[in-house]
């Protein structure tokens, strides 16, 4: 049995989202839709900052979650940061408004010719590795920075879990003391340090965890090689809850955590002059959105099968990572959920699924399913398998609703082949 | 160990593909580049036809494998017909220069409103179930099919198993009874009859087994409603080896036994004006491909990781299924194959490994990664995930290569959004 999930902005009967009436939503834009709450998204912001209080924080979006170019430009002019991990990353922040400054760009298996330009564009790289710094090493950034992996990682799935054994990214303490000392050979003088260990973390407890020993290592490195951190950008992470059963992260916890662990270090004389960054994508954006799509098919054969018209298209997450998005039906109130059901989309194959025997209500051809934490991992995981496009995207600003992005059609998925 | 793949059109160097040198693709074109090769696409087309003898058999193409517009053309030129799952890819195959007959639908969880246009088109649907019918009873093709769930299906993987217990797709026997007899009562006065019951299958023993199956069921539903089918479609699933220790499939044995089974009711009576329909996808297209990608990073820590230019992004059918695509290096003979290695992409997140711990040679920055099987499914399911886009495509046809698809830029994986 379900608990109700109370959702933000999603009225208890599912019939108004961020103030509009889904119906009307769904009339105007038709489905698939994805739909944006900015007042959320600024919400989810504005805590993270208050749990810093004063604390010397910034926050960089982690651009990856989403990418709409207006949802971007939003975060940016509200004084956010951004988390970039190639030159598109780059290219889409500094159109959205954002100065070299505020991006910082963590690349993965980039080109020499790719890292040059995004150093040459004046963003700072957290470096994976030496021999990924040894690509550029005429061209370095005025700040040179590694990503650390501390030993401890942590997800809701092994694929999200960035650090620990058997990930690819980030070096040992020892391997960065080694890229630190080369990176002054070549002349650097100003020094980052980076760690990502994880993603949709629900526990204060790991961050308090991961965070002291990111400090640890920061203070080791800063001592043994006479250096004064910049910055110290401990990552993202931030969960939000998929399940009713799920709470909420206790970001002032967290933050408390993280501010006590860097205190401690403080007192003994490190990090002076160092800036602490984090990278939220997820718990900015993830519960700032819901995706409709309308309900085209339902099969009663040895069990109830909903058919929607999105599916594993839209949300690869769930079947590629066992995903839960909790699935609501517009207009239900939460004591009709009684029939046992699956939920699929329409591509051509059977991982097309978006639930297995969950409860919904007594459904019909033509209702409105409402898929919740549809802003995080969403639209920017998206392909056009089977030629089924990608959702429009709706965002809601201040009571306007604004279209920023159309249903994809033949025309735009066959842009850039030979016709 | 690994025992050398042979892989059609690759040299046993690695240097050549489909008569062209790797490296001035490489140089032309640049990384990630998927190269088709037309000969290999033409050569599979044919093998089928030739096992299939003057047997009565259709081939449609499952356009959902690769729909990349140039090769679609060709494969139709040839006298293919087309597989088709939606609206979308009925009109791809329209604008590929295919007859509306050429084409039939099968269509899961559509719209009343998607499957009367389709209908209107003159194309004909294989309906999933009887409700998905009843959603354009006023409007029905000439000649009404549905899709049987005969009970049993086979793929190597579970999420492309299309039949048996648990998917979404088709009905069964019964199920079918009351659909062909609501049709009638529609007034519909021509039928046909599908199955797809899963992908990539090597066994020509279950061809054997699911087309008796099929047949069966088929002659037994002619008999009791007295109707004759015009056409037994009998879906696809015939596989292609991905590993090395894999045989392809015996086709002419996996032919003989459908002819077989389709012969022994045929002396009983049925299906005396029947046409059979294949739908293969994977097997036309998919060793008719390579991806190339460089080698962009290597890191040694605990163990070897070889980073490229393109990963899940491109090949989610990877970390989605657990599949298995064989990594060549270009120029390297398969006698200096011993350094255990890891091969990732670019990817911000750790479900980004296109292979595990498997024998490479001693490569180098710049080499360039050969990813066989590269031409069903991954073009196909590719996403825009983490802005970094999809690979160019070159299609090798009597000795010219046209470049049928450009590498996507930012401003092409931004349309349709607001800027």
């Amino acid at each position: 049995m379900s608990i109700p999930m109370i959702y933000p902005e999603l009225s208890a009967d599912c019939n108004i989202y961020a103030g509009k009436s889904i119906t009307s939503l769904v009339e105007k834009y038709h489905t698939p839709l994805i739909v944006y709450s900015m007042k959320r998204i600024n919400e989810n912001i504005s805590r993270i900052k208050e749990a810093f209080d004063d604390f010397p924080v910034k926050i960089h979006y982690a651009v990856k979650s989403n990418y709409n170019p207006f949802i971007v430009s939003k975060i940016i002019s509200n004084g956010t940061g951004i988390d970039a991990a190639n030159l598109n990353e780059v290219k889409l922040a500094l159109l959205s408004g954002a100065r070299p400054s505020d991006i910082i760009a963590t690349p993965n298996n980039l080109s020499g010719e790719e890292l040059a330009e995004i150093s040459e564009l004046g963003v700072t790289i957290n470096f994976d590795h030496a021999g990924q710094m040894e690509l550029i090493r005429e061209k370095l950034p005025e700040t040179v920075s590694f990503r650390i992996n501390p030993g401890i990682g942590k997800g809701e799935f092994a694929g999200i879990t960035t650090a620990g054994k058997n990930v690819k990214f980030g070096i040992s303490k020892d391997e960065a003391m080694d890229a630190y000392k080369t990176a002054k050979k070549y002349g650097a003088r100003k020094f980052g340090i980076h760690m990502m260990t994880g993603s949709s973390v629900l526990d204060p407890e790991f961050f308090r965890e991961s965070s002291k020993i990111f400090f640890s290592i920061a203070s080791e490195l800063s001592r043994s090689l006479g250096i004064e951190f910049s910055f110290m950008d401990i990552g993202g992470g931030f969960g939000v809850p998929y399940s009713p059963d799920a709470l909420p992260l206790d970001i002032k916890k967290t933050a408390g955590y993280i501010m006590e662990n860097f205190n401690e270090f403080h007192k003994k004389g490190y990090f002076e002059s160092t800036e602490l960054i984090l990278e939220p994508g997820r718990y900015i954006i993830s519960d700032a959105a819901i995706l409709l799509a309308s309900i085209t098919s339902i099969k009663n054969s040895t069990h109830r099968i909903i058919g929607l018209d999105t599916g594993m298209n839209t949300l690869i997450r769930i079947p590629l990572y066992g995903a839960h998005h909790e699935i609501k039906i517009a207009g239900y109130n939460n004591s009709v959920y009684t029939v046992p059901s699956d939920v699929t989309g329409q591509v051509c194959e059977n991982t097309d699924y978006l639930a297995h025997d969950i409860l919904l209500p007594d459904v019909s051809v033509g209702n409105v399913a409402i898929i919740l934490n549809a802003g995080a991992y969403v639209s920017s995981m998206a392909s056009n398998y089977n030629l089924l496009g990608t959702p429009a995207e709706v965002v809601i600003d201040d009571g306007m609703e604004i279209l920023t992005r159309e249903h994809s059609t033949l025309d735009t998925m066959l842009t850039g082949f030979l016709k």
